[in-house]
């Protein structure tokens, strides 16, 4: 039985990132996807709660998919839910750099490995830090996002400009 | 006809920027050099006005070049201007690939291509935030920026220093 | 009047070679396709005739693309075609950087300059040689080649295992 | 009951395939290391039953390690062993590129995920090839291959140098 | 007399600089390890004065290593100091990319060299912004600083979360 | 008192090569200039004592550089030319990544540190196997290598076209 992590900032959630649990799902027992409060990236776009909903509605046809948020380090969360290792996706050669490094310090720290699912192609250019750039200038991330996520992009960018 | 769209920051525009522009003006027949408006980057030290004036300067010289401003998708910009496609300088690794991202989601949403001009390799090592720093300590920039930038560069430091 | 010369292996031709060419044959006036002779990389699966051959059929619809062969310098074939400048394809960061060498060096024999089509990223991971390994191996490489050369590869690979 | 494919030249087996193994075998149900026939990479050092014979005495210890030989895609020894995704070590940038083509390659002609193990630090300059050229010139390698390799590198050179 | 400057942020120094330092001290006759004030990296978590403590308290057994502060340009203070050249540590690609950058523009402003000493690997995923992260969520970085740093980061956090 | 040891294939040296053993000369007290024999790379173009012939002229005006050739282990060479490190040039990614894999192997097995000395930008691109590749198909390299390394590329393509 094995349990996996995939932990991430997922603001928003994307068609990458599905990708990913989706591989994962098919693969491993269970998947805690743990969208995570990071004060170092700024201000999100969209709050834990409203992340935490999205992915919840993207994932619900998955049986062995389970959501959570944390704001501790990525190793203590995978302890506390029995995870046997973190997964992590890898797009592009500066993803594996940091990716890499994290990777071994999360290690170092706990013993706790991390394996990496390569994005397919067509996903690879992916970015949410993109995705909220192109929304925000009211262009059409329909084909980059799950149908729940578009809607809410548009919504909070129209709320905003209010 | 082939008109090409250069978009930037240029926050100055530096020799590096200068070479780009001058093969593009050689290749092709139109050349639209476009500083944008870039929120995510944090306080610019030029205002959009001074670098759109500085960038019209330096071009001065070549007639089939032509300078403009902009705040929205670079894609909607390409259309507007009746851009056939972009084009991007490449310098390194570290551009290649944050570049080929965006050239794919600008593919993506709106169909527009973008071309990449690799730099000669006596300017690969230009960087405008790399520029701004030395002028800011009173480092000698004058063989990385043209002569107007390099004259306001020391004037908008010795501004700040009162 | 822009005409590009595209140079290569294609050995063989892939649906990646088949998006630039395409994209290069939408944006310019003319682009010729030329396979070389390269004693460096060791025996071809497919003598340059052959290769010839298949890029003809494989570009027949297209009228403003040429097929030619050489071996000489892609700088002087470049002047040899009238070419403005050459065109080369980029999937990844190790192409990145053997090419922009190979640029900055074509421009400072010659001053020919290089620009670069970034792949689709769907076919990012096309490479001949790792289709030639799969084809070798009897699996199927019908997504990522043209139907023209699925059929050669096949014959080639039976009649070598004869 | 999760069993993974561990494929690799393994000419020979050295400290850094010994930890990705380690870390699988304990991830995993089964781990099943195959070496290859790889005839593009050259004549090898050792031969395949040789390898073969040092990488069972290394993995003696792991009961949920078996081993084979291939010479034929690695996908449809996955299918052939029963494997549920592939897995391959990460050390460099270097690696993660060509892993990552092949990876996409794999999965777009069988539909076989490939999941990458990174190596620790300590065993990330490790190189099969660069082990080989130490070896050749006497160099001391007993830090980076097991006991059961060093041995066997020693008696090849003194072999072949008679 | 080779006399080198070794600066950095060093917020905090870790044991990838220890490293670096040590290698330096042995080949070299003089190291000056500099901290360095940069507003551009936003606000550090030790000041520049706790650093320079630090520092000079790890490399106390060192007795040709000096440490000082500064808030110049390296190239002013590499003269000021009477360096021969700069040393700067190599973990990876990324940092590759903009030290050679930075490296260049320094040759380009005053003719000042600047050599690369490779991180040993087991430190080459050492990073400070990681380790301040680590420690603030409670995680232990014992292995990562020397003892002087652990225990004034462990202080650092408790003290902040009064 | 510094020696430094500068190991290389050199076939042929040139004006990037140059720029390194200038840098090394003015740096540190005395520079070894090591040609090596090769088995892996193939058949090289020049012999090696034509290599030792065009270093020796091309550094003759260097009183501290000396030349010697070597088919051992570089680590080896370096103890008995009493070199208290190696140096070797970094252009590329491509090149840092191999070449700090060769770094941590060398000092693994001897305790011998490798440094690296960034080419100036100007020279990044050029590569002796390109160099090789332009003069066999009669480009002109001139501004490539030194006069006396021109003269004999033309004379080495001509005797072999004989």
């Amino acid at each position: 039985m094995a349990v996996v992590l995939y932990p991430g900032s997922f603001d928003p959630v994307h068609n990458g990132h599905m990708e990913i649990v989706e591989t994962a799902s098919r693969l491993f027992d269970e998947v805690v996807v743990a969208a995570m409060r990071n004060p170092q990236k700024g201000e999100p776009l969209f709050t834990l709660a409203e992340r935490e909903d999205m992915i919840r509605e993207v994932f619900a046809h998955l049986d062995n998919v389970k959501v959570t948020m944390f704001s501790s380090l990525v190793v203590d969360l995978a302890r506390d839910v029995g995870a046997d290792f973190i997964v992590k996706g890898l797009r592009a050669v500066s993803d594996f750099e940091s990716e890499l490094q994290m990777a071994q310090m999360n290690h170092a720290i706990s013993g706790v490995d991390t394996l990496f699912i390569p994005s397919a192609s067509e996903h690879s250019f992916l970015a949410s830090k993109l995705i909220r750039e192109i929304a925000r200038f009211g262009g059409d991330v329909g084909s980059m996002v799950p149908r729940a996520v578009s809607a809410r992009l548009v919504g909070k960018y129209v709320k905003d400009a209010d």
